[in-house]
């Protein structure tokens, strides 16, 4: 069983994934030239390979089809090694100073494309808009589970930004804590709401479309930016103009909004970079907090991994970047894309 | 101008260094693969070749010598691309929701040694001592000026760690601001401090020192451990058993102690792991914080870079860990270093 460990000092839990069960000997060979990566190698998430993943939890195909046969067009199965288990309780406990409980939890994966090497901004915007009701509806399931508190949604693409299969893809994990980024948003933008009486990420949202020049794109329902005080060159935002704090709430007419929006910049990033690895990362507001909350937005954070994090950030939290937000909106803003 | 950007959501501040001016055709070629990076370059810390760096603020030679000649054991320079800039004031401002400063501060290059390719595991306990001392001198010298309120000293090692030049360096960055993780760390010492009246960086060695699994190594003075929730396998901690706010008050005792175990434990994490990538950071106390916080203890961070950080890390702020800081620390224990 994982455990899920707190540090007693800044409040931070990390999974202590020892089921992985790697020694000393193992991290050594970790980081293997990204050449090396299953170059030709057999994918289980192709079509056709349904049966070397473990069984779907969700998949899109032609109604009243079986289950984990060739036909479909996304697919969510849970991932084959999880960093956390679904079976059991959490058993919170102490030990001195220090606090634990069980690593549970769900670990999903969700394969975006049947075909192996399509990447996000090749699919077509059918096919990308089921991509974000697999998110949904894999929130509104795993939500009912009152174990859990959190539902982080991420994509990896590339290798350097941690991806180790190549075949498209996002990830699901459903948490029974409060994830640290996520907590420190709750917690700043519940204080700005205190003060003044309104949501912060909507003050936000106003005064960049006044302002213009970190716009990247818009439209009618969303607003994607270069944030002003970017950690990474490139990074942007993603956020509902009007508020919202649950991912999970968004209608039919957003998600179709949302998809077209976020598929134009990725394309955007992808010409202005040369295809240069990133992460996506979906922040809601947390599962259980019902109503919902006046002073949380949901958003998507996009971090492009084209320069090295060094000491200094990793250990400091405070970033140097090299690239001022509205440089790097103009320059996305004036690529165009089909 | 550099400038100094907050996040209103997360107040974290970041460093705008459009200075660098990396525009986005420079950073596609910012990553070089490993064996491209200098490989027989001329470099300009070495002995000989001090006419080719910035002057010195500090070196450490025989006493009545010239400066800026090559009779030097340990070296400091300004960092010829600085991220941030010594003259000028800070112009605190706004602009809506923002908040902006002048990028001001201090960037220094600690040349550890005149010898390319000596590292830090190979110093002799003297020069190693050194390293310390000019860390401690450069501190008191800056701690002077009361526009900055954090000194942040770091090392990057080996080309996935961030360093850029293979001359073995630490860095040293004063800062107006004080950075993100070091004042989450004041901000939860506190709390546990005006709850249980104890420091509880005490409580945490007196725990380790107690329970012995997670202890690597330790002398009269110091303890370094494998912290019970470590965000990286082999992360270390190296922490004074005695409460001390403030790294630049150590006595010449403690400095020397600190020495022979810092020292000792890189030797046994570059045996333990075959020279892997590292970071270390010193978290002292804000410098113009005194009289010394009762909740406040200043430490070593030491984080091995052998794992890739993917998205999840990276947008959540929670790790997943596949070793056990146990099985680490008992690992690191048992490796023998003269």
């Amino acid at each position: 069983m994982p455990e899920l460990r707190k540090d007693p000092i800044v409040s931070r839990w990390v999974i202590i994934s020892t089921e992985r069960g790697k020694r000393p000997t193992d991290l050594k060979k970790d980081m293997p030239p990204p050449e090396e990566v299953e170059a030709g190698k057999y994918c289980p998430f192709c079509k056709g390979h349904e049966t070397s993943t473990t069984p779907e939890v969700l998949a899109y195909r032609p109604e009243g089809s079986a289950a984990n046969v060739a036909n479909w067009t996304l697919r969510v199965i849970p991932n084959k090694f999880p960093a956390l288990m679904i079976e059991g309780d959490l058993n919170r406990r102490g030990d001195g100073v220090y606090d634990m409980m069980n690593g549970i939890g769900a670990h999903e994966v969700i394969i975006e494309s049947p075909i192996h090497g399509m990447t996000l901004t090749e699919l077509s915007v059918a096919n990308f808009e089921d991509v974000l009701w697999a998110y949904r509806d894999r929130t509104l399931d795993l939500k009912k589970d009152k174990r859990f508190r959190y539902i982080l949604i991420f994509k990896n693409h590339g290798f350097r930004a941690g991806a180790s299969l190549e075949h498209s893809h996002s990830q699901l994990i459903a948490l029974p804590i409060i994830p640290k980024s996520v907590m420190e948003e709750l917690q700043g933008s519940e204080a700005y709401y205190k003060y003044k009486e309104r949501c912060l990420y909507c003050d936000i949202v106003a005064q960049e479309i006044e302002d213009q020049k970190r716009v990247v794109a818009e439209n009618e329902d969303f607003l994607a930016i270069c944030p002003f005080a970017p950690r990474f060159p490139f990074e942007m935002w993603i956020l509902p103009k009007v508020h919202d704090a649950h991912y999970e709430d968004a209608t039919k007419h957003e998600i179709k909004n949302l998809a077209a929006l976020f598929q134009r910049v990725l394309k955007k990033l992808s010409r202005a970079l040369d295809d240069p690895p990133f992460n996506f990362m979906l922040h809601s507001s947390p599962v259980q907090m019902t109503p919902d909350l006046a002073y949380y937005h949901w958003h998507i954070e996009i971090t492009p991994r084209i320069t090295r994090l060094a000491g200094f950030e990793r250990g400091s939290g405070f970033y140097i970047n090299p690239t001022a937000p509205e440089v790097s909106a103009q320059y996305l803003r004036e690529i165009d894309v089909p």
